[in-house]
C-alpha cells in the first residue's frame, strides 16, 4: 500500500519521501542543478530510477541534464522501458555504453534488449571486445529465458579443493561478483556437480574438501527454460540463487532471487492486466497511448455487447408486449457473467501457478459446475420472488428463476472449460477467457430468459 | 505456466511429476504404505505439500496416515491452511508440537497462527519452555507484521572483532541458522549498527576488523512494519535478508528473501482475486466453501443489479413506444463499465505498488479523464453509425452516441476517483472500488441513454 510514504515511516526505510521528491521538483524547477545533485547523490539506483519515472517529461529532461556527467549506470536497470529509452536517448549511445560496461552481465543484457538493432549494435561498437562477447552471446538465449536473466559473474571452484583453498582463492580473486549467495564446484569439463552456501563454507574449517560439504542435490536451470518457470522454481524451494546449465549441463551462469523477485511480482500483475482487459500496468503513459491500448481491449468488448443486441433484437416483438422483460433481462446476464468470471479468475490463475494440472482437471470442472447449480438455485429464490412480488405476476418470477439456474450452471461450466481449452491451444488464458465467456453468459442469458418468456408469458 | 510439468523436464528440475503423482496414487489405492513411503522420501518438503493438497480427502488421508511416523515437520509452513489444519488435527497436538519445535522461528509461528487458540496453547505446553517463549513472543506481534515473518535464529557480532574472529566463531558456534546471506553487526545495547554480506567476509583476509568492512547505510524493518511493505522494500532494493528491529532500534529478528518471495505473490494475487470478485484463490477447496464465499460477492452484483433494473423501469412507457431502446440499452452500460473497470484495475494495482501516490494523483486523474474522452468519441461515432444503419433512424445513432462518450468520461472520472477515495477512506480498493463502480455506469448508462430517447426521440 501506498500508505507507507506518507505516514513518513523511518528515513532507513524508503529513501524517496514525498518530501524529497517535493524539494527536487523546487529546485528543478529553479535550474539550481547544484542543489539537484546534492539531493540525487545519496539515492539508491532503485530510489534514483523511481524519482525520473515519477517526473514528468520536462523535469526528468532537466533532472538527467543535471546528472548526467556523474550518471549512475545502476539505476538503468530499474527503470521502465520507455523512460530507460528516453532517458538513454537523451545521455547518447557512447554515454550508455560506457555505463552498460560497467553493468554486471544480467543488468547490461536487460538494457542492451530495449535498444533496437541499429542502437544495440553502435553501443556495443563501444564496449571493450571481451564484454562485448559475453554480452553478445547473453543476447543469442530467447527472450524471457533464464539465459537472458542470468549473470555471467560466479564463483565456481573444483571438488577435490580444500576450504582453505577456496578461501584464499576468493581473498585473492580480483573479477568477482558483488555479492554471491552458493559456490558452485564444477568438474574439469565445467559440468555442475555440487552446490555450497557461502555461510556453510564459512562454518567449516579449512582441511575440509569442498566435495565433502557440497550438496550434491540442486536444482539445475537449463538457460533455454522460460523466466516464470524460474520463478517459481525459486518460489517452491525457498532458493537465493541457482546454477543456469547449456544443453550438456555444463555451468553458464547464475540466476539470483533478486532478478527472480520482479519476475513473480511481473507475472500475476500481467495475469491481473488482462483479466482486468488492459493490457498494461503504467499509470504515468500518455494519453494518446493509454487510449490507443485500452481500445483494443474495448473492441471486443463492443463485438460481444452488438451479438447480444442481436439476440435481443429477436424477440423486440415479446418486449413489446411485456415491457417487465426489458427491465429484468440485464439481471440474467450479470449475474451469468459476475458468476462465471469468478470462475475464469480462480482458473486462469491456477494454470498460471501450476496448481491446476491435468490430474486435476476433472475435479475442478465438476466443482465448479457444482457451485454453479448451488449460487444458481439460491439466487433463483431470491429474484424469482423479488420479480414476483414487484410485477405482481408468480410467473415471471418462475421464467426469471429459471433463466438464472440456467444461466449460473453454465458460468460454472464455461467458466472452468474455457480457460482451460484455450490454454490447450497455447493461447494466454488470462487474455481470452474473460471476453470469450461474457459473450456466451449474455448471450445465453437474454437468450433463455427471453426465449422463456416468449413461450409461456406471451 | 503449467506447461513445464508436463513436458517432462528433467527431474531435477521440479520434483513432483505427474507419473510420480499417478504411481503415488496407485500406491495409495492399493495399500501399499511401503511403496508410498519409498517415493514420498526423496520428495523437498515444497513437493511433498503439494503432493498432500493435490489429493483428495481420502487419499490425503491415507497418505498422512502411511507417513506419520515420519512425517517431515518442514512441510507443514508450506501447506495451504485449510489443508494445514486438516493434517494436523489427524496428527494429534502431541505430534504437532513435536513438529513445531524442530522448526525455525518463523515456520513455526506460520504454523501457530492456523490454530485456534485452545489448540495453540495445547501444542506450546508440548514445547520446551525456552522455545516456548520464544513462539509465544513471535504470537505478540500484529498478524502479517514483520515480526510473525522474522526467525530469531541469526549471526551478530561486535564491530570490533576481526575477520578470523568473525570466522572462529561461526566454526564453533553450534546454535547457528541453517543458512544466513548476512552477519549482523550490534552493539553494547544490542542495536544494530551494521550489515556484512556473508560473501564479503569471505574475501576479506582475518586481520581485518568487521566496522571496516560493514555497511552503514542498510534498511532496518520495524517489527511492526506491513508485510507488504516489507516485500517491496526487498524487491526495491533487491535485499536477500534484512534486519528486524525493535522500537528502541535494537535488533530481535531477521527477514529473509524466500520468506518474502511468498508475501510479494499473495499480494498481487489478492488483488486478483478481489478485483474479480472472488475473495478466495484455492482450486482445492470445497463445493459448499466456495459457493458460499462466492455468494458473498455475488449479493453485491445482484445489489448493482437490481438498482440499475429500477432505473430502467422507469422508463417502461418509453420503452414500450421504441423496443429499439431495449435492445440498445445494454451496450452503453456494458462499454461505460469495462472502460471503468480498465481504469479500475491499473489505478488499484498503482495504489498497492506504490506507483501512485499523492504527488501524481491529480495527473492520474486528469489523464484518465482524456482517455474517457478520447475512447467515448471513438466509440460514440462507431455505435453511433451502427445504431442509425441498423434501426434506419439517425436521432436513435445521435442517442446512443450522446449517451456513449458521457458514460465513457465517467468511466475515466469514476475509474480513477473511486479507489484512491477508497483508499483514502482506509478501505481496500480492489474490494470496493469496482462493484461501487460498476453500479454507478450501469445506472447512468441507462439513466443518460433511455433520458436522451424520452426527450428527443417520443
Amino acid at each position: 500500500m501506498a500508505e507507507a510514504a506518507e505516514r513518513g515511516a523511518p528515513a532507513s526505510f524508503h529513501g524517496l519521501t514525498p518530501r524529497l521528491m517535493a524539494a527536487i521538483g523546487t529546485a528543478l524547477e529553479g535550474g539550481q542543478d547544484d542543489v539537484v545533485r546534492a539531493f540525487v547523490r545519496p539515492l539508491h539506483p532503485s530510489d534514483l530510477a523511481d524519482l525520473i519515472e515519477r517526473l514528468d517529461e520536462d523535469d526528468r529532461r532537466r533532472l538527467v541534464q543535471a546528472i548526467s556527467d556523474a550518471f549512475d549506470p545502476e539505476c538503468l536497470p530499474w527503470l521502465e522501458d520507455s523512460v530507460r529509452e528516453a532517458v538513454m536517448d537523451q545521455l547518447g549511445m557512447v554515454r550508455v555504453a560506457e555505463a552498460v560496461a560497467e553493468l554486471e552481465t544480467d543488468d547490461a543484457v536487460e538494457v542492451l534488449e530495449s535498444l533496437d538493432a541499429l542502437e544495440q549494435r553502435e553501443v556495443l561498437r563501444h564496449i571493450p571486445a571481451e564484454d562485448r562477447a559475453v554480452l553478445e552471446q547473453g543476447l543469442t538465449y530467447p527472450e524471457d529465458s533464464a539465459g537472458r536473466l542470468m549473470q555471467r559473474e560466479l564463483v565456481a571452484v573444483p571438488p577435490h579443493w580444500t576450504v582453505g583453498q577456496t578461501i584464499d582463492f576468493l581473498r585473492s580473486a580480483a573479477d568477482l561478483p558483488d555479492q554471491f549467495f552458493d559456490v558452485f564446484v564444477i568438474d574439469a569439463r565445467r559440468k555442475a556437480v555440487g552446490v555450497v552456501p557461502v555461510s556453510r563454507i564459512l562454518r567449516t574449517k579449512r582441511p575440509v574438501r569442498i566435495a565433502d560439504i557440497m550438496s550434491r542435490e540442486f536444482r539445475r536451470i537449463p538457460a533455454t527454460a522460460d523466466q516464470e518457470e524460474v520463478g517459481r522454481l525459486f518460489q517452491r524451494y525457498g532458493l537465493a540463487s541457482a546454477p543456469v546449465v547449456d544443453a550438456d549441463e555444463r555451468l553458464v551462469g547464475v540466476v539470483t532471487v533478486d532478478d527472480v523477485v520482479h519476475v513473480l511480482d511481473e507475472e500475476a500483475e500481467e495475469d491481473l492486466m488482462r483479466l482486468g482487459r488492459v493490457g498494461e500496468t503504467n499509470v504515468n503513459a500518455s494519453v494518446l497511448g493509454t487510449a490507443r491500448t485500452r481500445i483494443r481491449w474495448l473492441l471486443i468488448t463492443l463485438v460481444n455487447t452488438l451479438i447480444a443486441s442481436t439476440v435481443i433484437s429477436q424477440f423486440e416483438a415479446t418486449i413489446e408486449r411485456l415491457v417487465a422483460l426489458a427491465v429484468l433481462m440485464p439481471i440474467v446476464a450479470a449475474m451469468g457473467g459476475n458468476a462465471g468470471m469468478q470462475v475464469v479468475t480462480v482458473v486462469v490463475r491456477a494454470l498460471a501457478t501450476g496448481d491446476l494440472a491435468t490430474d486435476n482437471v476433472r475435479r475442478v470442472i465438476l466443482k465448479e459446475l457444482g457451485v454453479g447449480i448451488i449460487n444458481g438455485m439460491v439466487f433463483a429464490s431470491i429474484l424469482g420472488t423479488v420479480a414476483a412480488l414487484w410485477f405482481e405476476d408468480p410467473r415471471i418470477g418462475l421464467v426469471l428463476a429459471a433463466a438464472m439456474v440456467f444461466n449460473m450452471v453454465w458460468a460454472g461450466l464455461a467458466g472452468s472449460l474455457i480457460p482451460i481449452l484455450i490454454q490447450r491451444m497455447k493461447i494466454d488464458p488470462a487474455v481470452g477467457a474473460g471476453p470469450f465467456l461474457t459473450t456466451t453468459t449474455d448471450v445465453l442469458g437474454f437468450f433463455s430468459f427471453l426465449g422463456l418468456a416468449t413461450l409461456f408469458l406471451i
